[in-house]
């Protein structure tokens, strides 16, 4: 950014919401995708109109804004790859309005995750997307991302859950999306195109979410299995066998390693395999499905189930399965983490496939996630200053998207493409849809202002010149 | 259309796909919106390829193109409002695949929404949405629409079914989109963009559709009230108390009548309102359900409460249901119907105010639909022949209009925008929305060929030139 842009920002959001000292800027050069980028400058506007002021300038000095929530994204979708202004969210952070009797929620993008639900509780509602960071992440980023979460297998996603937007355009100008009914069919579909478009189409400044009433009860499930196949296996029959869990986690060997040494109770010697179960609902159903579900499994075989007899065990079991992600961190320095979709019958070949590829590029490589939607997340460990196991930690990304797209899954589930993935974009998407993609982002943002670097294929492997 | 541009489309499609005389313009000349339009010619392709070379010459020779399903549409969808070339889909109505372990089905556009419920049942799945025309509306009508029906209270719309597309574009490309898997956030969704697009931006060819478990039981209620208010003030008051039907469907007295003489079984004589009423689930659930609703509702008043004893009788209130649409034509020749959507605390106003217009302005109005989720269906009945009667029924669809986006409502949850509504989107939407849209519709479309004079609004109000 020239020096005249700054002082503009600077006049236009006061020096108190600009950060531009090394350290300031040091903490928002990286995200959880574990690469580093400095801005130039970070603005932490507190309205609507600072962030069209922002724009506004962006257009007409032509640097890079980038949107941050958290930083709590994997694919470096918060990234200042080229430099410019990133735009954080911690001073737009407040629940607007909670209109019980409608189950409508307005908040601003900063507002956190898990906060925004602690807040509903109050009112017997429920935001259902529960993304593993969502005690730190924010609806923002989760919003840009299309973030997931276990209870997606029951409840959907982000975009099943926003149905308005208020966004400003590249240029400034501020646009309201959607409506604030259950329904609504009127023009084009704008909202569910910015949900997940990572922050190149636009900035969200208000989200208008639907809610559901708060489940009464819980019970929550935990089965061992000797081998990895037996507990992916039994993932489609448990849903085709019509039982509909609120969460159906799935964790291997490493992971459970992970987990265990977080538990109060013990795991039987010998599991190679977790699976987390668990259903919600009225006390009664819950009831049921609890019969259900123990009956289905004793059909199924000898294993091992165990049911958390309170809610600090089921707690416990969450912190641990929660913690995996980060907690991999100690097995090796750094991780290509991939949430790749497989159809869900061909979740036990993609776990051989990790498997196979652990052994033959001698890494370690973790899976666990969301089986009960398909969406796997690996994590294959490296230590970036060890040249040949980086190299082979990425041929195993490689090999693996080969073979998750060979099964016709998609590279991501709920982590976004951001620069991590945009190399393989087009092994993924058809070339109309990519071009038609490219053609909408120009439309939106002709200037390449917003988020630039992000989704689609530049010349260069972003993942390899990122300076971490 | 030209004389060459026909013979151009002849050549490309084969006579026996072709119908040019006035005998079969006719017959798709006219859907469920009562206006007529003539199209020069109409297409019936059997292949994607046969729709490109279709696209591909209404480029060159610059006819408009309109796709249609089943002419089942309320709003002129399918209607050729500007002449040129129908492309129906009577021949592209093959089931593609069922994946059952997925849970995924791939269809043509043509296929008959209750013909795929019904195929799906063999396998133990459903496909949710049901609009009242699934007997004979197609789901590439139902994805151009982005249809609902009494289900989308518990289950969503179209949208949260369809996860990929494969579609042709103006000018003949083809395009596939989205996925085969329960999640995927790679790229800028172009599914839903598509979904609701009402024919404006590419026409469908194959549809993706994610399916469910079919549920086991059901359990069917019929609630009779004697005062309208009675009814919409319990529909918020069920869905708070966390009770979950798959169906709450209210109607007015008018519609009352209409049931009760397609009914074997008897409704209180003073009844003003019927809610209907519909559990789903397994059948331990579903007594569950059965058990806790009807607690409820004694607690609430006294309310006379039936449950259809088998499937006969719940046949039997299904067809009078989904018979009302088509019977209040009895009542007047002609209706302006319009799908409503208010925040669900508001629909008693809403029903008042329908009440106050019939009063003040002479009209029968009935109004009947998806209370759940706050889109009631207000039918006015008119004769068009009767100029007075037909400007007053007008005038109580702008008054209704302008009450609902005054509560914070939206003048389509499931009909969309079509013609009937297109003079009204600028007072719903947003400016720099509709101005986003007509950008969107622009950049896929640049010579306005597919479907034009639909959903934005145009120099004239169409409603008032249609021929009908």
């Amino acid at each position: 950014m020239e020096k005249k842009a700054i002082k503009k920002v600077h006049e236009a959001i006061g020096s108190a919401n600009l950060l531009t000292s090394v350290e300031d800027r040091t903490c928002y050069s990286y995200d959880a995708s574990g690469q580093i980028f400095f801005p130039d400058a970070v603005a932490l506007p507190e309205s609507t109109e600072q962030v069209a002021a922002l724009l506004s300038l962006a257009e007409t000095y032509r640097f890079p804004v980038i949107p941050r929530g958290a930083g709590s994204g994997t694919t470096g979708g918060a990234l200042p790859v080229h430099g410019g202004l990133i735009i954080a969210f911690s001073r737009m952070q407040r629940i607007l309005e909670i209109d019980a009797d409608n189950m409508i929620a307005v908040v601003e993008p900063g507002v956190v995750t898990g906060e925004l639900q602690t807040a509903l509780k109050e009112y017997g509602l429920m935001y259902p997307p529960d993304p593993a960071s969502l005690k730190f992440c924010s609806l923002g980023g989760n919003a840009g991302e299309c973030a997931g979460g276990p209870s997606a297998v029951k409840y959907g996603v982000t975009r099943d859950y926003i149905i308005g937007l208020e966004v400003v355009l590249p240029g400034g100008e501020i646009m309201q999306t959607g409506v604030r009914t259950e329904k609504g069919v009127v023009g084009y579909d704008l909202t569910r195109l910015f949900i997940g478009s990572e922050g190149t189409l636009g900035i969200f400044t208000k989200l208008i979410l639907r809610l559901l009433p708060l489940a009464e009860a819980k019970a929550t499930f935990l089965l061992s299995f000797s081998s990895l196949v037996q507990a992916t296996d039994l993932v489609a029959k448990i849903l085709t066998a019509g039982l509909l869990p609120c969460t159906l986690e799935y964790m291997d060997q490493t992971a459970v390693q992970i987990v265990r040494d977080r538990l109060s109770f013990s795991l039987p010697e010998k599991t190679a395999a977790l699976l987390l179960v668990e259903f919600d609902g009225s006390t009664d159903e819950v009831q049921q499905q609890e019969r259900r579900f123990t009956e289905f499994v004793q059909r199924q075989g000898d294993y091992l189930l165990q049911q958390a007899k309170d809610d600090k065990e089921t707690q416990e079991l969450w912190l641990a399965r929660r913690s995996i992600g980060p907690a991999c961190l100690n097995l090796r320095p750094h991780k290509i983490a991939e949430d790749v979709v497989v159809p869900r019958s061909r979740i036990s070949e993609l776990v051989q496939l990790t498997e196979q590829l652990s052994q033959e590029l001698d890494l370690i490589i973790l899976t666990f996630g969301h089986a009960g939607d398909g969406n796997i997340h690996v994590n294959i460990m490296v230590d970036k200053q060890n040249r040949q196991e980086y190299n082979n930690g990425l041929q195993a990304k490689e090999r693996l998207f080969q073979c998750v797209l060979s099964m016709s899954g998609t590279l991501s589930g709920e982590h976004g493409v951001g620069i991590t993935k945009s190399p393989f974009l087009a092994q993924e998407l058809d070339q109309t849809a990519l071009a038609v993609m490219q053609r909408v982002k120009d439309l939106f943002d002709p200037y390449n202002i917003l988020n630039p670097g992000k989704i689609f294929p530049a010349s260069q492997d972003n993942e390899q010149t990122g300076t971490s």
